[in-house]
């Protein structure tokens, strides 16, 4: 290749003649980059002389985002830094002579912003809808099925032919969905949650917002949950806010490689941010029909990056997806005003109070849930590590997934089978109740318990009246649903760990009010129901370790008096603080499992008296202002960075001991090579260069090698 | 003053001789200070000899944070970067060979912060519950005497003197307070929170966080309140909040000139932030019973500073604010659950649910607050120019706020003298009703609107009965108190502008209901509590311009069901789009006013394209590595900068011309020289010098002339 010289415009001089006076085009084997970060020359001096650290110690590198496992898929960061150089500059500068078209370009970009947001809401919540009408509509079909089976079986004993239509029923849309993660896109695998936090904060996952996943996403997770595993759809919706909010906000997609011309302007990483952060909010009020919650979900959990207009924003998505949600599932149920329970999908308390001498219940509580999070994660994390050295095929992935769908529903047939729990049925009766041995006006308990989706399970657990379980069944189904959420996350389906979790949590709280009511039969403080909701803060607590965000999203999704803000959120600040001392929380475990290199609030430790220096790989790979362009492109072939430091000043080749004048993309660079903005044919190019060409590309670069054909 | 060398220690080399030698002392006329930001040695090179901007251009100087007034309150930046430098890091490396004692050290220090959380909490909230108890006790007496003397003197026929005597006991605590805030601490004026708001983004606020302050604030508050000024509690508790922080933390006061040696590492400005922040938000909880409010006051209006930790300490502080407030007023009250209404300081709704069609309905009404909240500010902003301009003498000021006070007990006993607006007694009597002239069973509607707390008055509009108030009492009261409201904020006096926002919101919201009403009276829907919110939403949005802290807190106040979220949102949504078009909401307004120099989110119009180095003082005084005492001492007399670049690889005295290298604080010079840290005599303080040294001082250190005594 030949070399050439680059050149990107000064920034300060409005003479541009001026400028390329400054730089004599003396020497022909170099290329010349200027970023607008400095006035100064680039004549090289004297400087630097005494700098030869990097010669004199060779740099113990600890840990950097790169490179950190030895295989292929690496990661890399993503560019939220805004890279301010003279093209992007100028785009502002544009206006220079006309503020208010200026003003008036900031206006338009500020609607749009809105306008997306507001989108994001839109469509977030007619997804979440969707994928609820689909899980409701065919969960009805499948239980309704099997519960007409064995009423009728029941009568020649033999509960075999229920059992294997039950098994089919699981197996089949688990298969369908596992299949599609496995080998479609295993990107779309678990609740998502932990991924979209990453991008958040700003490592590059790859695939992780496109309209493939998102369909893999929503598929899977609509024949999961049909399927009967222990996992809720309430994570995926999360991600699926995320990548709708992505893909809107682009006005283009690869996948079906269109390109809308629309919002140009957000190409770039920083901007595609907040609009992730947006739609993670519209996707956790959609799921709970919490707005608030949502929002403070992205602050607490997802956001690694903040700002005040930021709020505002995703107030608007979230508030946006929680309404919209409420007023089509208010249509399709056929209810013409806002009294929907969309808006509580835990169930609407009624109003619950709590005396000071229960506040030391509900800490044990809280140090219970603490220790039980602990635990979940532990085993779930050991179970995980399991599979990633066993089970390898996509093949086997599927086969196991479907074994943990047939593994469920055979334990919850022997519990119907061997509990007989016998109730007098209610009298507006369950949707799918059971009979099973019990007599002509009973129905089997423990039946209730399985034949539903998770969500409606808790409904039940938070909210059915307090004799409605024996003690027995209940201990038996927590421990039994225990294992099986901690088998089930981690398997090639689409599943949230929300659902599940809140399930466990609200039964054993269950069972301790159960409990203390058997030793204190008048005390009549003890509502089962409220011991469930504060048994389910403990559990989540524990195991998602989130505090204000689970307690506004539970206040949100019960409907509970604030009065009751206090014990919930000292419930889950104890098992949060409980649950931090043994382990991370699922999600972090999660990302350190996969080699993420998340950067935390905090140094990790043994590395708090680190410096960059040392972290940092050695010898920096650096341009100078004027640079050979077959030097660039070998040192772009021959390392994985995304970006380089400029620097100036420089002595001979000691390009590690110029002076650092600012930073250069890989991404501008393949640009630049691409469309041959070199030094000398300048004035070809000279005068149609702008943001939108480096822009347009986005997000997808070809590699150095292709860039040059 | 003799030229010595000041020296502080290297940091990466554990051999300290190692390191004099690089710097070989021999120019006695230099000072050496060295940074721990760069490893290199302080040889002066040749570079940097075509940097010759500042000589080339004088820069022009926009905008910086000190001296934008001429006068000598100019404001003074707060240290919010955490100053590496070689002692802090060898107080983090004292633990290099042991890290266990670095985890227990770090162990005790957040033990410690979280103590510290948990005192603010219980503190503000103490003092709240004080606050709360002389305001209901005091305004208790006097309207019940007042209330005594109206029906004996109505009888004669002469009300003179029940006027009179309202008069007098309302003038009489605004004088005592007015006086305390005129001549004591002026610091202590208004609200409090345009101020706190300054702080945390890194502006110092002299005398703002001291216990003198607190002190003023706090009996200012009660004074004019039960003088029946038209301003409300709650601002000035966010502002108590944040002294009570403050004061916790630092384990001393100046005032007491006590230093209880606790919490010594806390002493640094970034450390105290996040406690003021916590304690802002304590105080917003304490307010109202809003524990999330509070947290979400803080996130939103407040913080300029944000990181995920903080979120849960400061969670942690709101949420024992509000416990504790409802236990002390819980027992105070005689209620011994947690059922005292103290948690909905506005009073508890019972269910209110909304139809599509009113959607429109509170758009219109946030659009109508955003406009009537734009002019409230417009017309405030006039008032207090010519106040500034015309009332500069303190007694003046003293007696404008009794004027104020008088001017308001005028017009309320004239418009009950007037308006004989008269309701049948209801069963459950008000507390101090008035009869006027009305007849025996029945009672004035306006007095009643009058003879209470603002906080009361609130309750009221938001929970009375449809039929309790006419249009025409309303519609004139609405006018009155937004006009009186106008006037006192920005008297001296200690106030928040919160509750008087409230209460003509209220009122203009119900004034909708009945005016909707008297169209359409067969509309059941037309509940005037709900308008009555929905108006006071859309008048905060106008005048405050906050939105999700806003709508929560309305929410925790009032403990509407969740569902109500959306309208609200909507409303403060709207109400703030149209209120920025006219002008910056109260706060900034303030804060411009004041000419305080905020850094806000975005930069300010027009500046959208100013570099730092336009904005820059110029020419820069930095100082070498080693440098003559006399230069440093000179240069600190003649400028007030906080913070010097420290640059090394200067030739001759071009020091604008060196490569930087760290940064040095004029509070480290300061105790440098107070304690002779010169080179000449290292061996004497060498082994003795911490960072502790450093902090001891915090945060007042003397003058330089002082320093060198």
């Amino acid at each position: 290749m030949e070399t050439r010289k680059i050149y990107s415009r000064n920034s300060h001089s409005d003479d541009e003649d001026d400028v390329s006076d400054h730089f004599q085009a003396d020497d022909d084997d170099e290329i010349l980059i200027q970023t607008g970060n400095e006035d100064t020359t680039a004549t090289p001096s004297q400087n630097s002389q005494n700098i030869d650290l990097e010669e004199q110690s060779p740099v113990f590198t600890v840990r950097r985002r790169r490179n950190i496992q030895s295989n292929a898929d690496a990661f890399e960061s993503l560019d939220y830094e805004v890279c301010e150089n003279i093209l992007e500059r100028n785009e502002r500068t544009t206006f220079s002579y006309n503020l208010r078209n200026f003003e008036r370009f900031k206006l338009k970009k500020d609607f749009a912003r809105w306008c997306v947001f507001i989108q994001i809401g839109v469509l977030t919540a007619l997804l979440a809808c969707t994928i609820n009408i689909c899980i409701e509509e065919l969960s009805d079909l499948k239980y309704s099925f099997v519960t007409d089976s064995v009423a009728t079986s029941i009568l020649g004993g033999d509960l075999l032919v229920p059992y294997l239509y039950w098994v089919g029923m699981s197996i089949a849309p688990v298969i369908i969905g596992s299949a599609l993660v496995a080998f479609v896109e295993p990107v779309a695998t678990g609740s998502g949650i932990a991924e979209v936090k990453c991008y958040l904060n700003g490592v590059k996952m790859p695939r992780l917002v496109r309209i493939k996943t998102l369909f893999v996403k929503s598929v899977g997770v609509v024949t999961s949950v049909v399927g009967g595993l222990a996992g809720g759809k309430e994570g995926p919706m999360i991600h699926s806010g995320a990548v709708i909010a992505s893909g809107i906000s682009q006005g283009k997609s690869t996948t079906f490689s269109r390109d809308l011309k629309y919002f140009r302007y957000f190409r770039d990483d920083h901007e595609k941010r907040d609009f992730v952060l947006g739609g993670a909010a519209a996707g956790v009020s959609a799921a709970f029909g919490a707005p608030i919650g949502g929002l403070l979900f992205s602050l607490e959990e997802a956001a690694s990056f903040w700002n005040q207009k930021l709020i505002w924003r995703t107030l608007i998505a979230s508030t946006i997806s929680a309404f919209t949600l409420n007023l089509v599932l208010s249509a399709y149920n056929g209810q013409y005003n806002f009294t929907y329970y969309g808006l509580f999908n835990l169930g609407k308390f009624e109003q619950i109070t709590f005396e000071y001498f229960e506040l030391p219940i509900f800490m044990l509580m809280g140090i219970t849930g603490g220790l039980v999070g602990a635990l979940w994660i532990s085993i779930n994390t050991k179970i995980n590590n399991f599979r990633r050295r066993f089970i390898k095929l996509k093949i086997g992935k599927v086969m196991e997934a479907a074994l943990v769908a047939a593994l469920g529903v055979t334990v919850a047939a022997i519990m119907i089978y061997t509990i007989n729990d016998c109730r007098a049925t209610p009298v507006d009766p369950i949707k799918h109740s059971v009979k099973m041995f019990c007599e002509d006006n009973e129905y089997n308990a423990v039946a209730e318990l399985w034949f539903q989706t998770p969500e409606k399970t808790v409904r039940s657990l938070l909210h059915d009246k307090p004799d409605s379980h024996r003690i027995l069944t209940l201990a038996v189904f927590t421990s039994v649903y225990f294992l099986l959420s901690c088998i089930t996350f981690g398997l090639s389906v689409s599943l949230g760990i929300f659902i599940p979790t809140v399930l466990v949590g609200a039964a054993w709280g269950r069972l301790v009010a159960m409990f203390l009511y058997s030793f204190f039969p008048e005390a009549n403080f003890l509502n089962p129901g409220k011991y469930a909701l504060i048994g389910a803060a403990a559990h989540m607590g524990g195991v998602l370790r989130m505090t204000i965000s689970l307690t506004v999203i539970l206040i949100e999704a019960t409907g509970v008096d604030t009065t009751f803000t206090f014990p919930l959120i000292l419930t889950i600040i104890i098992a949060k603080w409980i649950g931090d001392y043994f382990n991370h929380g699922i999600y972090d475990t999660q990302i350190k499992k996969n080699h993420v290199p998340l950067l935390h609030w905090d140094p990790p430790k043994n590395h708090q008296r680190k410096c960059a220096s040392e972290i940092m790989n050695s010898p920096v790979i650096c341009f100078k202002m004027r640079e050979n362009a077959g030097y660039i492109y070998e040192k772009l072939k021959e390392s994985k960075h995304n970006g380089f430091p400029i620097v100036q000043d420089v002595v001979g080749d000691k390009r590690g001991h110029g002076r650092i004048c600012g930073m250069i993309l890989r991404s501008q660079l393949i640009v630049m090579f691409m469309n041959k903005y070199f030094e000398e044919n300048r004035k070809y190019w000279e005068n149609e260069v702008t943001i939108h060409k480096f822009r347009d590309m986005y997000p997808r670069y070809p590699s150095i090698e292709v860039s040059i054909l």
